[in-house]
Protein backbone atom coordinates (compact mmCIF):
# COMPACT_ATOMS: atom_id res chain seq x y z
CA UNK A 1 0.00 0.00 0.00
CA UNK A 2 1.03 3.76 -0.97
CA UNK A 3 1.82 5.71 2.09
CA UNK A 4 0.75 9.29 1.87
CA UNK A 5 -0.48 12.47 3.82
CA UNK A 6 -3.11 15.20 3.55
CA UNK A 7 -2.33 18.26 4.54
CA UNK A 8 -4.60 21.31 4.47
CA UNK A 9 -4.37 25.15 5.25
CA UNK A 10 -2.90 25.56 8.69
CA UNK A 11 -1.15 22.32 8.26
CA UNK A 12 2.33 22.59 9.38
CA UNK A 13 3.97 21.06 6.77
CA UNK A 14 1.38 23.52 4.08
CA UNK A 15 3.39 25.41 2.16
CA UNK A 16 1.80 29.06 2.87
CA UNK A 17 3.05 30.66 -0.27
CA UNK A 18 -0.03 28.84 -1.55
CA UNK A 19 -2.12 30.65 0.17
CA UNK A 20 -2.01 33.93 -1.41
CA UNK A 21 -1.97 32.82 -4.81
CA UNK A 22 -5.62 33.15 -6.99
CA UNK A 23 -7.25 29.68 -7.07
CA UNK A 24 -5.14 28.40 -3.82
CA UNK A 25 -5.54 24.55 -3.36
CA UNK A 26 -7.79 23.32 -0.52
CA UNK A 27 -5.93 20.37 -0.38
CA UNK A 28 -2.54 18.65 -1.22
CA UNK A 29 -1.46 15.46 -0.80
CA UNK A 30 2.00 14.47 -0.36
CA UNK A 31 4.27 11.41 -0.80
CA UNK A 32 8.34 10.72 -0.14
CA UNK A 33 10.08 13.26 2.25
CA UNK A 34 7.07 15.84 3.47
CA UNK A 35 9.61 17.49 5.63
CA UNK A 36 11.02 18.67 2.40
CA UNK A 37 8.12 21.28 2.17
CA UNK A 38 9.42 23.17 5.04
CA UNK A 39 13.01 24.02 3.21
CA UNK A 40 13.25 27.67 1.28
CA UNK A 41 14.16 28.98 -1.02
CA UNK A 42 12.95 26.77 -3.96
CA UNK A 43 13.66 27.36 -7.49
CA UNK A 44 10.94 26.04 -10.53
CA UNK A 45 13.33 24.69 -13.16
CA UNK A 46 10.43 23.85 -16.23
CA UNK A 47 11.26 22.93 -19.83
CA UNK A 48 10.37 21.34 -22.63
CA UNK A 49 9.48 17.68 -22.96
CA UNK A 50 12.05 17.21 -26.16
CA UNK A 51 15.03 19.08 -24.83
CA UNK A 52 18.47 19.75 -26.73
CA UNK A 53 21.38 18.18 -25.35
CA UNK A 54 22.21 21.81 -24.53
CA UNK A 55 18.81 21.78 -22.66
CA UNK A 56 19.76 19.14 -20.56
CA UNK A 57 23.19 20.07 -20.11
CA UNK A 58 21.72 23.98 -18.69
CA UNK A 59 19.13 22.04 -16.60
CA UNK A 60 21.36 19.59 -15.13
CA UNK A 61 23.75 22.80 -13.67
CA UNK A 62 21.53 24.96 -12.72
CA UNK A 63 19.36 22.29 -10.27
CA UNK A 64 22.57 20.76 -9.51
CA UNK A 65 24.34 23.95 -8.89
CA UNK A 66 21.09 25.25 -6.79
CA UNK A 67 20.79 22.14 -5.42
CA UNK A 68 24.12 22.68 -3.44
CA UNK A 69 23.41 25.90 -2.13
CA UNK A 70 20.22 24.49 -0.31
CA UNK A 71 17.93 25.72 -2.83
CA UNK A 72 14.86 23.40 -3.04
CA UNK A 73 14.26 22.42 -6.84
CA UNK A 74 10.32 22.25 -7.90
CA UNK A 75 9.14 20.70 -11.19
CA UNK A 76 6.41 18.86 -12.64
CA UNK A 77 8.20 15.51 -13.22
CA UNK A 78 7.63 15.27 -16.84
CA UNK A 79 10.11 13.39 -19.07
CA UNK A 80 12.62 15.99 -20.39
CA UNK A 81 14.10 19.69 -18.48
CA UNK A 82 11.74 18.46 -15.43
CA UNK A 83 12.93 15.22 -15.23
CA UNK A 84 16.81 16.55 -15.45
CA UNK A 85 16.21 18.87 -12.89
CA UNK A 86 14.66 16.64 -10.73
CA UNK A 87 17.21 14.12 -11.26
CA UNK A 88 20.20 16.69 -10.73
CA UNK A 89 18.97 17.87 -7.22
CA UNK A 90 18.53 13.89 -6.50
CA UNK A 91 21.94 13.35 -7.36
CA UNK A 92 23.03 16.71 -5.72
CA UNK A 93 21.96 15.18 -2.39
CA UNK A 94 19.25 18.05 -2.34
CA UNK A 95 16.09 18.58 -1.95
CA UNK A 96 13.34 18.65 -4.59
CA UNK A 97 9.28 18.41 -4.83
CA UNK A 98 7.46 17.22 -7.70
CA UNK A 99 3.56 18.67 -8.37
CA UNK A 100 1.62 16.23 -9.93
CA UNK A 101 -1.59 16.52 -11.99
CA UNK A 102 -2.84 12.73 -11.02
CA UNK A 103 -3.28 11.30 -7.51
CA UNK A 104 0.49 10.86 -6.00
CA UNK A 105 -0.05 6.90 -5.61
CA UNK A 106 -0.38 6.50 -9.28
CA UNK A 107 2.31 9.17 -10.32
CA UNK A 108 2.72 9.88 -14.34
CA UNK A 109 5.26 9.28 -15.90
CA UNK A 110 6.13 6.38 -13.48
CA UNK A 111 9.33 4.62 -13.81
CA UNK A 112 12.77 4.54 -11.90
CA UNK A 113 12.15 8.96 -11.29
CA UNK A 114 8.74 8.77 -9.38
CA UNK A 115 10.09 5.86 -7.57
CA UNK A 116 13.00 7.73 -6.55
CA UNK A 117 11.32 11.13 -5.86
CA UNK A 118 8.63 9.66 -3.78
CA UNK A 119 11.70 8.43 -1.70
CA UNK A 120 14.46 10.91 -1.89
CA UNK A 121 11.91 14.10 -2.76
CA UNK A 122 8.62 14.76 -2.26
CA UNK A 123 5.90 14.10 -4.85
CA UNK A 124 2.95 16.22 -4.48
CA UNK A 125 -0.97 16.94 -6.38
CA UNK A 126 -4.05 18.64 -5.33
CA UNK A 127 -5.58 15.56 -6.62
CA UNK A 128 -7.11 12.67 -4.66
CA UNK A 129 -5.05 10.27 -4.68
CA UNK A 130 -6.50 7.48 -7.30
CA UNK A 131 -7.19 10.02 -9.69
CA UNK A 132 -6.17 9.54 -12.98
CA UNK A 133 -4.11 11.92 -14.93
CA UNK A 134 -5.95 14.09 -17.23
CA UNK A 135 -4.83 16.50 -19.84
CA UNK A 136 -6.15 19.57 -18.70
CA UNK A 137 -4.65 18.95 -15.08
CA UNK A 138 -1.43 19.42 -16.17
CA UNK A 139 -1.32 23.34 -17.45
CA UNK A 140 -3.63 23.74 -13.98
CA UNK A 141 -0.84 22.20 -11.76
CA UNK A 142 1.43 24.54 -13.36
CA UNK A 143 0.21 27.47 -11.15
CA UNK A 144 1.32 25.38 -7.93
CA UNK A 145 5.24 24.85 -9.48
CA UNK A 146 4.98 28.29 -10.07
CA UNK A 147 3.32 29.09 -6.84
CA UNK A 148 5.85 27.03 -4.38
CA UNK A 149 8.62 28.70 -6.06
CA UNK A 150 10.46 32.16 -5.55
CA UNK A 151 11.93 32.20 -8.52
CA UNK A 152 10.91 30.00 -11.86
CA UNK A 153 12.97 29.66 -14.78
CA UNK A 154 12.08 27.74 -18.14
CA UNK A 155 15.11 26.28 -19.48
CA UNK A 156 13.88 25.52 -23.21
CA UNK A 157 10.49 25.56 -24.45
CA UNK A 158 9.14 25.49 -27.88
CA UNK A 159 7.37 28.83 -29.21
CA UNK A 160 3.68 27.42 -27.92
CA UNK A 161 4.56 25.66 -24.80
CA UNK A 162 3.08 24.30 -21.44
CA UNK A 163 6.41 26.17 -19.49
CA UNK A 164 4.86 29.51 -20.69
CA UNK A 165 1.86 29.12 -18.93
CA UNK A 166 3.32 27.97 -16.20
CA UNK A 167 5.54 31.97 -16.89
CA UNK A 168 2.52 33.13 -17.24
CA UNK A 169 1.66 31.98 -13.69
CA UNK A 170 4.49 32.57 -12.05
CA UNK A 171 4.34 36.63 -13.35
CA UNK A 172 0.66 36.70 -12.32
CA UNK A 173 2.01 35.36 -8.72
CA UNK A 174 4.36 38.12 -8.50
CA UNK A 175 7.00 35.49 -8.98
CA UNK A 176 10.77 36.08 -10.56
CA UNK A 177 10.53 34.36 -13.80
CA UNK A 178 13.74 34.01 -15.63
CA UNK A 179 14.39 32.41 -19.18
CA UNK A 180 17.52 31.13 -20.59
CA UNK A 181 18.33 32.29 -24.24
CA UNK A 182 19.63 30.03 -27.07
CA UNK A 183 20.86 29.65 -30.07
CA UNK A 184 17.96 31.54 -32.51
CA UNK A 185 17.89 28.80 -34.79
CA UNK A 186 16.90 26.06 -32.41
CA UNK A 187 12.80 26.04 -32.24
CA UNK A 188 13.74 24.77 -28.26
CA UNK A 189 14.89 28.57 -27.53
CA UNK A 190 12.00 30.00 -29.45
CA UNK A 191 9.62 30.08 -25.95
CA UNK A 192 12.51 30.81 -23.94
CA UNK A 193 13.77 34.35 -26.24
CA UNK A 194 9.30 35.25 -26.51
CA UNK A 195 9.85 35.31 -22.32
CA UNK A 196 12.80 37.51 -22.93
CA UNK A 197 11.09 39.96 -25.17
CA UNK A 198 8.25 39.86 -22.97
CA UNK A 199 9.89 41.34 -19.81
CA UNK A 200 11.69 37.78 -18.46
CA UNK A 201 14.86 38.11 -16.78
CA UNK A 202 17.93 36.68 -18.23
CA UNK A 203 19.34 33.35 -16.98
CA UNK A 204 23.02 33.23 -18.00
CA UNK A 205 23.74 30.90 -14.63
CA UNK A 206 22.82 30.23 -11.39
CA UNK A 207 24.32 32.89 -9.75
CA UNK A 208 21.15 34.97 -11.44
CA UNK A 209 18.79 32.78 -9.91
CA UNK A 210 20.38 33.20 -6.83
CA UNK A 211 20.86 36.96 -6.55
CA UNK A 212 17.28 37.18 -7.17
CA UNK A 213 17.04 35.00 -4.19
CA UNK A 214 19.23 37.40 -1.83
CA UNK A 215 21.58 34.82 -1.79
CA UNK A 216 25.37 35.15 -3.27
CA UNK A 217 26.88 37.87 -4.51
CA UNK A 218 26.24 39.97 -7.85
CA UNK A 219 28.47 38.70 -10.08
CA UNK A 220 29.22 42.41 -11.07
CA UNK A 221 32.22 43.10 -13.50
CA UNK A 222 35.70 43.29 -12.27
CA UNK A 223 37.18 46.71 -10.56
CA UNK A 224 36.09 49.41 -13.50
CA UNK A 225 40.09 49.84 -14.45
CA UNK A 226 42.68 51.04 -13.13
CA UNK A 227 42.75 53.39 -9.59
CA UNK A 228 45.74 55.56 -11.76
CA UNK A 229 43.62 55.97 -14.40
CA UNK A 230 43.99 59.66 -15.11
CA UNK A 231 40.51 60.24 -15.97
CA UNK A 232 39.24 58.59 -12.68
CA UNK A 233 41.57 60.90 -10.86
CA UNK A 234 40.58 64.18 -12.66
CA UNK A 235 36.56 63.29 -11.71
CA UNK A 236 37.94 62.97 -8.00
CA UNK A 237 35.22 64.90 -6.79
CA UNK A 238 34.36 66.55 -10.11
CA UNK A 239 31.26 66.44 -12.35
CA UNK A 240 32.79 67.59 -15.65
CA UNK A 241 32.47 67.46 -19.48
CA UNK A 242 34.21 65.79 -22.27
CA UNK A 243 35.73 68.90 -23.29
CA UNK A 244 37.05 69.90 -19.81
CA UNK A 245 38.56 66.78 -19.01
CA UNK A 246 40.23 66.98 -23.04
CA UNK A 247 41.68 70.12 -21.94
CA UNK A 248 42.77 69.12 -18.48
CA UNK A 249 44.01 66.27 -19.71
CA UNK A 250 45.63 67.82 -22.63
CA UNK A 251 43.87 64.90 -24.82
CA UNK A 252 42.02 65.27 -27.70
CA UNK A 253 38.35 64.64 -27.09
CA UNK A 254 37.56 61.77 -29.06
CA UNK A 255 40.25 59.60 -26.88
CA UNK A 256 38.53 61.42 -23.75
CA UNK A 257 35.30 60.44 -25.37
CA UNK A 258 36.14 56.97 -26.07
CA UNK A 259 37.35 56.30 -22.67
CA UNK A 260 34.32 57.80 -20.70
CA UNK A 261 32.21 54.89 -22.77
CA UNK A 262 34.83 52.24 -21.99
CA UNK A 263 34.56 53.10 -17.90
CA UNK A 264 30.74 53.88 -18.29
CA UNK A 265 30.56 50.32 -19.50
CA UNK A 266 32.89 49.35 -16.94
CA UNK A 267 30.56 50.87 -14.64
CA UNK A 268 33.52 52.93 -13.12
CA UNK A 269 31.49 56.34 -14.03
CA UNK A 270 27.98 57.51 -14.80
CA UNK A 271 26.39 60.43 -17.32
CA UNK A 272 24.84 63.14 -15.45
CA UNK A 273 22.03 65.36 -17.41
CA UNK A 274 23.92 67.67 -19.58
CA UNK A 275 26.73 65.52 -21.18
CA UNK A 276 28.49 66.29 -18.05
CA UNK A 277 30.40 62.84 -16.35
CA UNK A 278 30.77 61.62 -12.79
CA UNK A 279 32.43 58.97 -10.83
CA UNK A 280 29.92 56.10 -10.09
CA UNK A 281 29.21 55.67 -6.21
CA UNK A 282 31.21 52.70 -5.81
CA UNK A 283 34.60 53.42 -7.56
CA UNK B 1 46.86 56.26 -58.16
CA UNK B 2 44.12 55.41 -55.54
CA UNK B 3 40.69 57.22 -56.34
CA UNK B 4 38.86 58.65 -53.39
CA UNK B 5 36.17 61.55 -53.18
CA UNK B 6 36.37 64.20 -50.72
CA UNK B 7 32.35 65.11 -49.02
CA UNK B 8 31.16 67.69 -46.78
CA UNK B 9 27.97 68.31 -45.08
CA UNK B 10 25.63 69.41 -47.53
CA UNK B 11 27.60 67.28 -50.44
CA UNK B 12 24.91 65.36 -52.79
CA UNK B 13 26.35 62.38 -51.28
CA UNK B 14 26.70 63.38 -48.01
CA UNK B 15 24.48 61.32 -45.32
CA UNK B 16 22.32 63.53 -43.37
CA UNK B 17 21.98 61.16 -40.69
CA UNK B 18 25.30 62.18 -39.37
CA UNK B 19 24.12 65.61 -38.48
CA UNK B 20 22.33 65.20 -35.91
CA UNK B 21 25.29 63.18 -33.41
CA UNK B 22 27.15 63.85 -31.16
CA UNK B 23 30.32 64.69 -32.38
CA UNK B 24 29.10 64.80 -36.23
CA UNK B 25 32.30 64.24 -38.45
CA UNK B 26 33.30 67.95 -40.43
CA UNK B 27 34.21 65.35 -43.88
CA UNK B 28 34.20 62.47 -45.20
CA UNK B 29 36.59 60.39 -47.62
CA UNK B 30 34.83 57.70 -50.09
CA UNK B 31 36.46 55.09 -51.41
CA UNK B 32 34.16 52.87 -54.53
CA UNK B 33 30.52 52.93 -55.13
CA UNK B 34 29.87 56.63 -53.20
CA UNK B 35 26.20 56.45 -55.15
CA UNK B 36 25.82 53.60 -52.44
CA UNK B 37 25.16 56.18 -49.16
CA UNK B 38 21.91 57.48 -50.97
CA UNK B 39 20.38 54.18 -50.66
CA UNK B 40 18.10 53.44 -47.50
CA UNK B 41 17.54 52.00 -45.29
CA UNK B 42 21.03 50.99 -43.28
CA UNK B 43 21.50 48.37 -41.20
CA UNK B 44 24.65 48.01 -39.20
CA UNK B 45 25.56 44.34 -38.49
CA UNK B 46 28.84 44.17 -36.09
CA UNK B 47 30.69 41.70 -33.53
CA UNK B 48 33.43 40.23 -32.23
CA UNK B 49 36.36 39.81 -34.46
CA UNK B 50 36.40 36.06 -33.02
CA UNK B 51 33.31 34.68 -34.62
CA UNK B 52 32.49 31.13 -33.56
CA UNK B 53 30.66 29.25 -36.53
CA UNK B 54 27.32 29.98 -35.06
CA UNK B 55 28.49 33.67 -35.21
CA UNK B 56 29.47 33.77 -38.47
CA UNK B 57 26.55 31.93 -39.44
CA UNK B 58 23.99 34.75 -38.14
CA UNK B 59 25.94 37.44 -39.71
CA UNK B 60 25.50 35.89 -43.06
CA UNK B 61 22.08 35.14 -42.84
CA UNK B 62 20.94 38.30 -41.32
CA UNK B 63 22.77 40.49 -44.15
CA UNK B 64 22.00 38.20 -47.30
CA UNK B 65 18.76 38.68 -45.87
CA UNK B 66 18.49 42.11 -45.36
CA UNK B 67 20.88 42.77 -48.54
CA UNK B 68 18.04 40.79 -50.63
CA UNK B 69 15.52 43.23 -49.07
CA UNK B 70 17.64 46.67 -50.13
CA UNK B 71 18.90 47.04 -47.01
CA UNK B 72 22.43 48.56 -46.98
CA UNK B 73 24.79 46.55 -44.58
CA UNK B 74 26.95 48.85 -42.71
CA UNK B 75 29.76 47.67 -41.14
CA UNK B 76 33.63 48.28 -40.02
CA UNK B 77 35.58 45.49 -42.03
CA UNK B 78 37.22 44.15 -39.45
CA UNK B 79 38.19 40.39 -38.97
CA UNK B 80 34.70 38.35 -37.93
CA UNK B 81 31.42 39.39 -37.92
CA UNK B 82 32.28 42.50 -39.91
CA UNK B 83 34.26 41.25 -42.33
CA UNK B 84 31.44 38.48 -42.64
CA UNK B 85 28.43 40.51 -43.14
CA UNK B 86 30.15 42.47 -45.62
CA UNK B 87 31.24 39.39 -47.64
CA UNK B 88 27.23 37.86 -47.42
CA UNK B 89 26.20 41.73 -48.79
CA UNK B 90 28.27 41.76 -51.41
CA UNK B 91 27.39 37.84 -52.49
CA UNK B 92 23.84 38.94 -52.49
CA UNK B 93 24.67 41.55 -54.89
CA UNK B 94 23.64 44.31 -51.83
CA UNK B 95 25.19 47.10 -51.08
CA UNK B 96 27.42 47.66 -48.42
CA UNK B 97 29.68 50.72 -46.36
CA UNK B 98 32.53 49.99 -44.33
CA UNK B 99 33.68 52.80 -42.04
CA UNK B 100 37.10 52.63 -41.43
CA UNK B 101 39.29 54.02 -38.60
CA UNK B 102 42.84 54.78 -40.94
CA UNK B 103 42.44 56.51 -44.82
CA UNK B 104 40.15 55.22 -47.25
CA UNK B 105 43.63 55.05 -49.47
CA UNK B 106 45.17 52.23 -46.88
CA UNK B 107 42.05 50.12 -45.62
CA UNK B 108 42.91 48.19 -42.59
CA UNK B 109 43.11 44.86 -42.77
CA UNK B 110 44.32 44.63 -46.56
CA UNK B 111 43.65 42.10 -48.42
CA UNK B 112 40.64 40.46 -50.79
CA UNK B 113 37.66 41.77 -49.02
CA UNK B 114 39.01 45.50 -48.99
CA UNK B 115 40.01 45.21 -52.59
CA UNK B 116 36.32 43.93 -53.40
CA UNK B 117 34.95 46.49 -50.81
CA UNK B 118 36.54 49.73 -52.31
CA UNK B 119 35.48 48.40 -55.64
CA UNK B 120 31.94 46.96 -55.38
CA UNK B 121 31.18 48.39 -51.81
CA UNK B 122 32.04 51.80 -50.23
CA UNK B 123 34.66 52.82 -47.58
CA UNK B 124 34.08 55.67 -45.72
CA UNK B 125 36.59 57.41 -43.25
CA UNK B 126 36.68 60.90 -41.40
CA UNK B 127 40.42 60.39 -41.50
CA UNK B 128 42.31 61.97 -44.19
CA UNK B 129 43.43 60.01 -46.79
CA UNK B 130 47.13 58.68 -45.71
CA UNK B 131 46.36 59.02 -42.23
CA UNK B 132 47.38 55.30 -40.68
CA UNK B 133 45.12 53.46 -38.37
CA UNK B 134 45.47 54.46 -34.84
CA UNK B 135 44.02 51.99 -31.88
CA UNK B 136 41.99 54.52 -30.47
CA UNK B 137 40.32 55.45 -34.13
CA UNK B 138 38.03 52.60 -34.03
CA UNK B 139 36.60 53.02 -31.03
CA UNK B 140 35.82 56.32 -32.10
CA UNK B 141 34.61 55.44 -35.62
CA UNK B 142 32.43 53.14 -34.50
CA UNK B 143 29.98 56.13 -33.55
CA UNK B 144 30.08 56.45 -37.56
CA UNK B 145 28.98 52.95 -38.10
CA UNK B 146 25.96 53.51 -35.75
CA UNK B 147 25.30 57.04 -36.74
CA UNK B 148 25.02 55.71 -40.61
CA UNK B 149 22.34 53.02 -39.20
CA UNK B 150 18.74 52.97 -38.50
CA UNK B 151 19.25 49.74 -36.66
CA UNK B 152 22.45 48.05 -35.31
CA UNK B 153 22.33 44.36 -34.14
CA UNK B 154 25.48 42.98 -32.84
CA UNK B 155 25.85 39.42 -33.31
CA UNK B 156 28.43 38.26 -31.06
CA UNK B 157 30.50 40.05 -28.61
CA UNK B 158 32.68 39.11 -25.39
CA UNK B 159 31.54 40.56 -22.45
CA UNK B 160 34.10 43.48 -23.00
CA UNK B 161 33.92 43.83 -26.40
CA UNK B 162 34.22 47.29 -29.11
CA UNK B 163 30.68 45.96 -30.31
CA UNK B 164 29.17 47.62 -26.82
CA UNK B 165 30.76 50.60 -27.73
CA UNK B 166 28.96 50.45 -31.02
CA UNK B 167 26.13 49.43 -29.18
CA UNK B 168 26.41 52.46 -26.53
CA UNK B 169 26.65 55.12 -29.22
CA UNK B 170 23.61 53.77 -30.91
CA UNK B 171 21.60 53.99 -27.98
CA UNK B 172 22.86 57.71 -27.39
CA UNK B 173 21.89 58.47 -31.48
CA UNK B 174 18.67 56.68 -30.74
CA UNK B 175 18.96 54.04 -32.98
CA UNK B 176 17.37 50.87 -32.41
CA UNK B 177 20.09 48.47 -30.98
CA UNK B 178 19.21 44.58 -31.54
CA UNK B 179 21.38 41.97 -29.74
CA UNK B 180 21.27 37.78 -30.62
CA UNK B 181 21.17 35.09 -27.94
CA UNK B 182 23.00 32.46 -28.22
CA UNK B 183 24.24 29.76 -25.74
CA UNK B 184 24.84 30.79 -22.10
CA UNK B 185 27.63 28.40 -22.14
CA UNK B 186 29.17 30.54 -25.44
CA UNK B 187 32.31 33.25 -23.79
CA UNK B 188 31.03 34.85 -27.31
CA UNK B 189 27.07 35.00 -26.35
CA UNK B 190 28.31 37.00 -22.93
CA UNK B 191 28.38 40.50 -24.85
CA UNK B 192 24.67 40.31 -26.24
CA UNK B 193 23.43 39.13 -22.97
CA UNK B 194 24.62 41.65 -21.62
CA UNK B 195 22.97 44.50 -24.09
CA UNK B 196 19.61 42.24 -23.68
CA UNK B 197 19.71 42.93 -19.72
CA UNK B 198 20.08 46.37 -20.57
CA UNK B 199 16.89 46.51 -22.75
CA UNK B 200 18.29 45.86 -26.52
CA UNK B 201 15.68 44.56 -28.46
CA UNK B 202 16.25 40.70 -29.07
CA UNK B 203 17.12 39.55 -32.82
CA UNK B 204 15.66 36.13 -33.87
CA UNK B 205 15.64 36.57 -37.25
CA UNK B 206 16.30 39.23 -40.16
CA UNK B 207 11.97 39.83 -40.07
CA UNK B 208 12.75 41.76 -36.64
CA UNK B 209 15.09 44.02 -38.42
CA UNK B 210 12.86 44.22 -40.97
CA UNK B 211 9.81 45.14 -38.69
CA UNK B 212 12.08 47.92 -37.04
CA UNK B 213 12.65 49.62 -40.26
CA UNK B 214 9.23 49.64 -40.38
CA UNK B 215 9.26 46.82 -43.19
CA UNK B 216 7.60 43.29 -43.61
CA UNK B 217 5.38 41.95 -41.30
CA UNK B 218 5.02 41.85 -38.13
CA UNK B 219 5.85 37.71 -37.93
CA UNK B 220 2.51 37.17 -34.90
CA UNK B 221 1.57 34.32 -34.29
CA UNK B 222 -1.29 32.49 -36.13
CA UNK B 223 -4.58 32.88 -36.28
CA UNK B 224 -5.44 32.54 -32.42
CA UNK B 225 -7.17 29.06 -32.20
CA UNK B 226 -10.42 28.12 -34.45
CA UNK B 227 -13.21 30.65 -34.40
CA UNK B 228 -15.74 28.17 -33.11
CA UNK B 229 -13.65 28.18 -29.81
CA UNK B 230 -16.92 28.18 -27.52
CA UNK B 231 -14.65 30.53 -25.25
CA UNK B 232 -14.19 33.03 -27.87
CA UNK B 233 -17.78 32.79 -29.07
CA UNK B 234 -18.98 33.28 -25.62
CA UNK B 235 -16.45 36.76 -25.07
CA UNK B 236 -18.00 38.10 -28.48
CA UNK B 237 -19.28 41.73 -27.62
CA UNK B 238 -18.92 40.70 -23.55
CA UNK B 239 -16.13 41.17 -21.14
CA UNK B 240 -16.57 38.55 -18.53
CA UNK B 241 -14.66 36.90 -15.43
CA UNK B 242 -13.38 33.04 -15.62
CA UNK B 243 -16.49 32.02 -13.16
CA UNK B 244 -18.96 33.84 -15.52
CA UNK B 245 -17.61 31.88 -18.39
CA UNK B 246 -17.38 28.69 -16.22
CA UNK B 247 -21.27 28.68 -15.81
CA UNK B 248 -22.20 30.50 -19.15
CA UNK B 249 -20.26 27.48 -21.17
CA UNK B 250 -21.29 24.23 -18.31
CA UNK B 251 -17.10 23.99 -17.93
CA UNK B 252 -15.55 23.82 -14.74
CA UNK B 253 -13.39 27.02 -13.12
CA UNK B 254 -10.02 25.35 -13.99
CA UNK B 255 -10.43 24.07 -17.46
CA UNK B 256 -11.38 27.94 -18.79
CA UNK B 257 -8.60 29.38 -16.70
CA UNK B 258 -6.36 27.11 -18.15
CA UNK B 259 -7.89 27.66 -21.90
CA UNK B 260 -7.77 31.62 -20.96
CA UNK B 261 -4.19 31.32 -20.42
CA UNK B 262 -3.82 29.57 -23.44
CA UNK B 263 -6.04 32.21 -25.91
CA UNK B 264 -3.60 34.76 -23.89
CA UNK B 265 -0.57 33.53 -25.09
CA UNK B 266 -2.03 33.06 -28.99
CA UNK B 267 -3.02 37.06 -28.92
CA UNK B 268 -6.56 35.88 -29.13
CA UNK B 269 -8.03 37.66 -25.62
CA UNK B 270 -6.41 40.59 -23.37
CA UNK B 271 -7.22 40.64 -19.80
CA UNK B 272 -9.49 43.65 -18.17
CA UNK B 273 -8.65 44.88 -14.62
CA UNK B 274 -11.12 42.68 -11.94
CA UNK B 275 -10.59 39.52 -13.61
CA UNK B 276 -12.15 40.21 -16.45
CA UNK B 277 -11.71 38.89 -20.14
CA UNK B 278 -12.25 40.23 -23.48
CA UNK B 279 -11.68 39.60 -27.42
CA UNK B 280 -8.40 41.03 -28.27
CA UNK B 281 -9.05 43.64 -31.20
CA UNK B 282 -7.40 41.75 -33.62
CA UNK B 283 -9.63 38.88 -32.71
Amino acid sequence: MTSYRHLAPGSPCWPVELDTIDSPPTSLWARGRVELLARRPRVAVVGTRSPTPYGELVATHLARTLAHEGVTIVSGLARGIDAVAHHAALEAGGATLAVLGCGVDRPWPEGALSERMACEGCLLSEYVPGQAPRRHHFPWRNRLIAGLAQVVVVVEAAQASGSLITARWAADQGRAVFAVPGRIDQPMARGCHRLLREGAELCESPADLLLALGLGSSGQDAPPGPPDDPLLAALQGETLTADELALRLARETPAVLVRLVELELAGAIVRAPGGLFRLARRA
